[in-house]
């Protein structure tokens, strides 16, 4: 299997395309999985400010002006290349400082943003809590940049030997040195008619690679695909709505409600719960076990949670020394690192002599 | 001050008018404040596609088959009266299924379902969890219904005097029984060139009476105000973006993101301070003191929080006392409740014998 997900768009599609057509020996390819993925610049771009001001993100006023002034034009152009210069471009513009981006997570936009200072950049915010299902914090990228920044790790990972490099997430020097293309769309003919398992699933509040552009080019404005089965709710093992899936000949699409461009880290159990299907088959999933959390027990999805246990006593005690236990290391912690403890995850631990290195 | 939501945009505009007209004496009406306000019928309902398709709960497929065959029609006869006959009425109809609301909360599209078994009518899941930086968990309204529906609460509270009434949020009952009034916005003018302070807002994730529909009538569909303050970004006192407002000529419109129908229930923090700034003016609220909570230190937007206190061994032995003092209750609880206990609010308590009656 390949998956990927974002820029994935453009780059599974050419490497599967090849495979396709030049297979390797010993490699028997399966099929794909693409996340939120950025596949035609010119339909996945005139697709944002559509679902931007359908979640109000921009203006009706904005929206209005858009509809008006850009007409016909590929909204890329001047969204991702700065070039505006007309009533468009200056509408586009205006849109753009109206959803104010640097302050909302374009990428998750019921999540909050990281407001760490920049000028931060130890390892001391180390407590990262679930915001919905998940145990990703807003500023878990600064925390992995500062992480992978340092030297320590760099050598322990054998990255850049000797070289300390500041370690960024997407490094667009590098995409800048190559020749770009402005679309995967010519390579899914080859890749469908393969026969290989394709599945495209989008986290439906991304507004980046917003799913509305990805079900364009699936669909109208691109490669005009058969439905087989109809758009339907899917549901995690948790018993609730996970979002909605619709299959075409040779694809599906999946959505996943509430999550954002990064799907497993917001929507962890469901995220799973799609890929195991996906990869598994449909009825072998409903067989696995998967991880419940307390919003399970909250929403009566597991009706048994807080029904009284009579048979008590005996393990009573063993709870109580437990609790004694607890006391003692809570207190221990608190020696060290006083007070302010939540009831929190703890993702990452700060500390730089901990790092494991190899012999 | 006047304030409600949801059906509240009739009866407020209602009321308020009645009150610009013919002033009771001894009440000064300073403003009103309507929360995703049902307000025009027509524009309202028509809304309803447009917003769902736009948030991934129908197909594309879909749309395109309500926007050839739904044009110029008021789609509140077939979504609230079932009067759907024609090729409109049939994929309205297909539409709903796709979204199936049954078990997706229209009302949040992104929290959790109540999934409790209706047999169910015990208090016995009191633990309600924050979703997002509130303490409202899906099966409020559950326990709200078996708490208000108890003879002895209702004697309590003096409704309903010697009968047990089974309570629910909306009784329809009622209000068929008087005559139906379509739009509030025919009083839109009077109320609004009364110099009263007005704030109409948006929980931008509730699909029913969704924002884009109230952000019609506020301006091309409807009342057509003119923009004094253009469309920009609000944040709350967390630091972090809640929405974006604009003021036009004698009333503000503002969203809360990420908040459905019911907004102080899932954005209590963004909503509090909305109110606050409402009634006490801009300047006023930025002074008064709010809540924090754990989502603030995770984005850095206190960062102080974690720094390490060197002076700080005197109290930690108090700490420990208190934390040995703490497994004592928590073993205790244990031998009530044995295990499943989680770091969860506990909002409700069960057990009718508690309640408070009056002597």
């Amino acid at each position: 299997y390949i998956t990927g997900e974002s820029y994935a768009g453009i780059y599974i599609p050419f490497l599967t395309e090849k495979l396709v057509k030049a297979p390797l020996s010993g490699v028997e390819l399966k099929g794909f999985a693409i996340g939120n993925p950025f596949t035609d610049e010119a339909i996945d771009s005139n697709s944002q400010m559509d679902y931007d001001y359908n979640h109000g993100l921009i203006s009706i006023e904005s929206y209005k002006a858009i509809q008006k002034s850009c007409q016909n034009k590929v909204l890329a152009q001047c969204l991702y290349y700065d070039r505006c210069s007309d009533d468009c471009g200056k509408a586009l513009d205006e849109a753009n400082a109206e959803a104010n981006t640097t302050y909302l997570d374009p990428y998750y936009l019921v999540g909050d943003k990281c407001v760490l200072d920049d000028q931060i950049t130890t390892l001391q915010y180390h407590y990262v809590r679930p915001l919905h299902r998940g145990t990703v914090g807003p500023c878990s990228a600064n925390f992995a940049t500062t992480y992978l920044s340092q030297e320590n790790v760099q050598q322990a990972i054998h990255a850049f030997e000797n070289t300390t490099i500041s370690w960024s997430q997407c490094n667009f020097n590098i995409s800048e040195i190559y020749s770009r293309t402005y679309s995967a769309l010519p390579k899914y003919p080859t890749i469908l008619s393969a026969g290989l398992k394709a599945l495209i699933y989008s986290g439906d509040v991304d507004s980046v690679v917003n799913f509305i552009g990805t079900q364009r080019w699936l669909t109208t404005d691109g490669l005009n695909l058969t439905v087989k089965d109809k758009w339907h709710a899917w549901f995690g093992p948790d018993k609730q709505l996970a979002g909605y899936t619709e299959r075409y000949t040779n694809l599906t699409f999946t959505t996943i409600k509430g999550a954002g461009h990064m799907v497993p880290a917001v929507r962890p159990l469901h995220g799973l719960y799609l890929f195991e299907c996906f990869i598994y088959g449909e009825q072998a999933c409903k067989n696995f076990d998967y991880p419940k959390d307390e919003l399970e027990y909250v929403s009566g999805a597991e009706p048994d949670y807080f029904d009284d246990d009579s048979s008590v006593s005996f393990t009573v005690y063993l709870y109580i020394a437990a609790a004694a236990v607890l006391a003692v290391i809570v207190g221990g912690v608190w020696w060290q690192r006083i007070s302010r403890r939540k009831t929190a995850y703890v993702e990452l631990k700060s500390g730089a002599t901990t790092y494991q290195t190899q012999p």
